[in-house]
């Protein structure tokens, strides 16, 4: 059983007002970004978010989807329950169709849910703190395939599912071992999130996800979090973070409301999450896209904390384009990371934490399309103020596969992008008045004092990059970035060692998943 | 001969005090971004500039960068008069150093540097106006190589150039036909820029640069804008924008400062453009490298404003870092961009157009790495307020190569990021309040009325990101961005049509050439 650190705020949640919980101060000192950047548990942004929205456009939107609340409304489907806590809350409720009077929603989540919190791992020192100018990376999440180029793209496995987690827990620059990393297709879909959650565990010691793919799965999922964290714990603190996506237009379906109260109960976080394909499942300007996206996330938000007040919740964002072509969805497009950014200020203007961006892309393999996609998105995830940030490596082909080369590819772009939200360093050393001197018109600063002391540590060092010449280049096989990187994620997982685990808790583990395993026969779809 | 259009502003430049000259308003106006995005003659960014520096950080490099000044000074190589013009106007000079009083730089720049200024095309609706909200995006300059997919890499000749200048000439996201494309390898150094210029001229009707590399080479390119526009014209408006590269640390040696000389004195645009290479030409640290950036820069622009008053100039930034493993430049860094960005802070500060940025990389072909490090620069050259921007298209292997797929590659991504930098809508329309009120909760937007109105101009139609299904893509050859590029660039070429040119201004471009290069034998280095 996981013990407490002494240093841990034990307040419930319950008492709790708009707190920022956990030990954030510790974590905070830890993370400060070392020479190396490696071991840092999240990372600590020092630029500022960028604001694509004047004060004006915020109220406007803010105002805009209070509308949609109050005129149009929210189904929330398959949970009577809910639909009470609604009526109780002042809410108008017809049938599923719950409408929501102008700012109840925003009054309800300002007065509980938490602006900041910690989720914990089963290694303290990867603790994340969830909020404020911190992000934490997480890998893609949802993939029934895997691409590589020895292979192709085929059908994963839990082989493949096992593989990304080593790689996540090998890496500095991923801060979370995820949920679905993969769906596992060899195991049966009501059996294999057991599966997940237990390799998650087994196979690193970073913070995870769990399912949400049934109640009764998401009951799974707590119950193996308290055989690792004790009950008590899981009862205080959240050691689970899932996603809740909305079924936009305007809609909590049965399946999604089921898992959420499950979480929300057990003071677990909920990331609410529309995901809105503008023109598809939202209108589709990038305004009004994030209109309903904010009432849509604002009334999921809410019924959390009805559920439980002061439960750990974030405000997802997953809204993108289509192609004009053939209505298929694109991602890291140009309308796409204007409603990323414009749903990060809405976010911080809530008070709640805010996923949203990763490293998206609609290209079937990890070639310059993937890629400019990604880094677009990325680039904008960062600037945006995001704090949980999934799908940050592995992404291809808007979802559908998890790949090999592109997960480390995109690991080493999230090093330089926690290089990149450091800032600019303003200290005495870094203004370098004395080397400008010392050195003079005309001469250069290879060999200067400054450049000896700092060398080491100015740069980040790209993994992946060749930065090469020509020649040498071509004399080491002219590869491009995919092939040096299928001989990097094989190296990593030859090198991969397993963490300790208890082997008490993993007994536990074990027969738990063979208990639930027994109780219900195979379900193939 | 080009006549004046009616409208243009016929003040002279030594008149003006901190104009916004030629015919801004109506550039302005042709500008504003229609649903295709086509045939805009530039950029007007919606977004405002990205703040990676604070007012105290800004004051701290102005007051370091004046102490370089003042202290060590900045050496003027070859041009006495230069040094002349420097005592006169207050500074210390002793031989070929000048220390500059504090303030002086900036006071001498903010007396008379046009703060926007329109450089005229041969055809007036691609005249661009460079300073304020506005980018103009210019292709790659200065690459010995070429890189295809079919040859791999070799030298650049004549062909290549013209075959750039014609993609160019029918990119709607390049305004601007640029420099030297490549160096036409097969041409004598002494004579190759007459054939650049007249290129430029005869297979585009975009602005264009002239040639920097002799004082001589710059008055080629002004007589033979002359032979275009006219010898008063010229005299009174920028039709030629060089690049003028400092040689850091502190020294603008004697062949730049010819150019220089001959530019500023004719009254056409100097970008003033120190070339740093953090921890080799400048500190290692990024605000060291920018103090020493901003000190040469002020030095530069000064000049020009020394030579001749109100004379257009532009202040240049090319800042880059290196490999920890190699001391190989690398591109489109964490590092490099905060730079990027905070001397973009310092350009508006001081109150003049702002070059920088590009797509920029060290990849040796147009894989991953080389658009990871393209896309990441890139964004930050749109936040970071780029008013001329270099390198657009075409770059690889830090500027040795002129990629024919990279630079198809990079004009896609042009128009993204135009759409982009439109920023978001907040027209009653794309607010779409009353499709999310036909829709209602649970349908889907595919047929209502707004999408039906918005949808062919809703998405900037990336040309060559593959969005269908992975079977369609298979069964089409399962291609990469670059092999569609491929693809591209050989139908772009193949239907290029050149733009009319007066057979007169022909013939006098033609008999100019030919009676300069019979002037002196060939030079081969």
């Amino acid at each position: 059983m996981m013990t407490e650190p002494e240093s841990v705020d034990l307040e419930t949640a319950e008492s709790a007002r708009r707190p920022r919980r956990g030990h954030a101060r510790e974590a905070r000192r830890a993370a400060r970004l070392g020479p190396a950047l490696e071991r840092v548990p999240f990372l600590m942004r020092k630029l500022k978010p960028y604001e694509v929205l004047s004060e004006e456009g915020l109220a406007l939107i803010e105002h805009n989807a209070d509308t949609v609340l109050e005129e149009v409304g929210i189904e929330f489907r398959g949970e009577p329950d809910l639909l009470e806590l609604w009526r109780q809350a002042g809410a108008d409720v017809q049938g599923e169709r719950v409408r929501i009077p102008r700012g109840l929603c925003r009054s309800i989540i300002q007065a509980t849910a938490p602006r900041e919190f910690t989720q914990y791992a089963r290694n303290p020192a990867n603790n994340v703190v969830i909020g404020g100018d911190n992000t934490v990376f997480v890998p893609s999440y949802g993939s029934p395939f895997i691409h590589n180029l020895d292979e192709g793209r085929r059908y994963a496995t839990l082989e493949d599912f096992r593989n990304f987690v080593k790689l996540a827990y090998m890496s500095p620059y991923l801060h979370h071992s995820g949920g679905t990393l993969v769906e596992p297709t060899d195991l049966p879909v009501n059996k294999r999130h057991l599966d997940m959650v237990y390799s998650h565990i087994r196979y690193s010691d970073k913070a995870f996800m769990g399912s949400v793919t049934a109640g009764e799965r998401a009951e799974d999922s707590v119950a193996m979090a308290k055989l690792v964290f004790g009950d008590e714990f899981v009862e205080r603190n959240c050691v689970l973070i899932s996603i809740i996506n909305t079924n936009s237009p305007l809609v909590l379906d049965h399946t999604m409301l089921a898992a959420l109260k499950v979480y929300a109960s057990h003071n677990q976080c909920c990331i609410i999450t529309p995901f809105i394909l503008a023109g598809a499942m939202g209108p589709v300007s990038e305004v009004g896209a994030v209109t309903q996206l904010f009432a849509e996330a604002q009334a999921g938000i809410a019924v959390t904390q009805l559920v439980r007040p002061g439960a750990p919740v974030i405000f997802g964002s997953f809204t993108s384009s289509m192609s004009l072509l053939s209505g298929a969805p694109t991602f890291g497009t140009a309308e796409a990371n204007l409603a990323l950014l414009a749903a990060g200020q809405l976010a911080r203007r809530l008070g709640v934490p805010y996923r949203a961006g990763g490293h998206l892309c609609a290209s079937k393999l990890p070639d310059g399309q993937a890629i400019q996609e990604s880094c677009d998105s990325m680039m904008c995830s960062i600037l945006s103020g995001v704090n949980l940030m999934m799908h940050c490596a592995g992404w291809l082909e808007g979802g559908l596969a998890m790949g090999y080369e592109k997960f480390v590819i995109d690991h080493d772009h999230l090093g330089m992008m926690m290089k990149f939200a450091g800032g600019l360093d303003l200290s005495e050393n870094a203004q370098a008045l004395d080397a400008i001197r010392e050195v003079g018109p005309g001469k250069h600063f290879l060999g200067c004092a400054h450049t000896r002391a700092n060398y080491e540590t100015a740069f980040y060092n790209a993994k992946l990059a060749d930065n090469n010449s020509y020649e040498q280049w071509l004399a080491e096989g002219g590869l491009d970035i995919a092939q040096r990187a299928n001989k990097v994620w094989k190296k990593m997982l030859a090198e991969y060692r397993m963490p300790a685990l208890d082997p008490a808790i993993d007994e536990a583990l074990q027969d738990f998943i063979a208990r639930r395993k027994a109780s219900m026969p195979d379900a193939l779809g």
